[in-house]
């Protein structure tokens, strides 16, 4: 499973304050926190707030890609920005997100073409997050029918089907495992990520819920997920459950990561 | 999920220790720790070292219940020594266990008949354990048809599919995970319960693969688990994943739980 780091999003205040005042220490610090950690992509969110959110997301870029040598993925609704951190990635990025709605599709599919990025696909639009299995597998097929209309292959896309915080929702994680299980049975090319830690939102002991849903996850099929990969008890459970799912031949991931230290159990859920 | 306590088991060394002395601080502080960390029933075993397996069983089970008021899994292959247990019990005991071998279906389905107990049953038979599915389908028709023969219906059989170390099998989950599934589809009726740690057996942070394997075994539908219930990361991972399943209305059992202190993370894996 993919990795993408999240703790470089500017809707989070202390990366809010580093992007704003040019922090190139703290960027390149958690940048290579995160590596280290084991994330295959950082995502970089400049936030919105600065009312120059393509200047803000290419010194972020930039200033990312000076530290570590993984992958970007590049998190924006707005194409312009999109455009300008197309420009200055080292390696093709994924971009996060299109959805359902219109200005999206329209803006930011043709970017995903041209460039051959990977993309996050979100099962909502105009009308906002479906509550239930219908509503989403609708918007997907709605989705990727433009996608392919823009030249955009299904192993592109990285369907996110949306966890709604289970407190809201006794069945939250439960419609986005089962919109997982049947596109995915549907459309075999496509593949699936997750914004992982809102499932847990509003709860106690939230790394103990969100190992629990990935776990779910991972036996559904799931390609990557956008995680806060210094939470330890999510890495833990990632080696064990691909070990269980007869994905780990001969234990070798599990033991070799447990003998470099990259399981550990003191800080685990 | 029952939750059926594995300490007072006389193939373990301490307890073996303590009903050779009859020890009965031991005995009955180990009950009652089981119980408060959420046994629904102890597993008793007197081991079969001492040559009086049926005295020392019966010794076993009234020290325990004089302690604790849950009900007792009587766990032995030796029906004499089950007989003498099943007439000391307070409450229907639950029997450990019946498997396809001859002897043991001859010998322990009658009394499991007459006291009308559940009773786990254990996919090898003569032959040892299969190593594929196929095999352990056939043994599991064999129990069910012998079963229900002699008045056991399904509701009363916990089928345990047998986990082998994952250490010596890379799909020894794999396997187990699968015949649970085919068969609960073909026996709507039939339990299912499982002794967990085995998989892990050889490996390091083990509490860690049981957890991950016991959210994969809660969602293929597990009834029952043989585990130490002072293993707090089993605990911790019972309630969060039940709740990611959908079985817990608004989440009161997570929360209620995280209350009481029954999740704790510090001595989780």
């Amino acid at each position: 499973m993919l990795i993408i780091g999240e703790k470089l999003n500017g809707t989070l205040k202390k990366t809010a304050a580093a992007i704003a005042s040019r922090d190139v220490e703290f960027v390149q610090d958690l940048a290579r926190k995160q590596v280290e950690a084991g994330a295959n992509y950082l995502d970089v969110n400049a936030g919105t707030g600065s009312g120059k959110e393509a200047e803000d997301l290419v010194w972020l870029i930039e200033t990312a890609q000076a530290a570590v040598d993984v992958p970007l993925c590049l998190d924006s609704a707005n194409p312009i920005a999109l455009k300008s951190g197309m420009e200055c990635v080292k390696q093709t990025p994924m971009v996060n997100s299109i959805s359902g709605e219109a200005n999206r599709l329209d803006g930011i599919l043709p970017l995903v073409a041209e460039r051959g990025s990977p993309v996050i696909a979100l099962l909502l639009d105009d009308h906002g997050i479906p509550d239930n299995l219908e509503g989403r597998l609708k918007i997907a097929s709605h989705i990727l029918e433009r996608a392919r209309q823009a030249g955009v292959p299904d192993g592109k896309i990285y369907v996110d089907p949306l966890a709604m915080a289970i407190s809201t929702r006794t069945e939250g994680a439960l419609v986005a495992l089962e919109t997982m299980r049947i596109l995915r049975a549907e459309n075999p090319d496509v593949k699936f990520s997750i914004g992982l830690s809102n499932i847990s939102f509003g709860l106690p002991a939230r790394t103990l819920i969100n190992q629990a849903f990935l776990a779910q996850l991972l036996a559904a099929g799931l390609d990557a997920a956008i995680i806060n990969p210094m939470e330890q008890g999510l890495i833990n459970m990632l080696y064990a459950t691909e070990m269980i799912l007869g994905r780990d031949r001969f234990c070798r991931n599990y033991t070799t990561a447990f003998r470099k230290g990259k399981i550990k159990l003191d800080s685990a859920a």
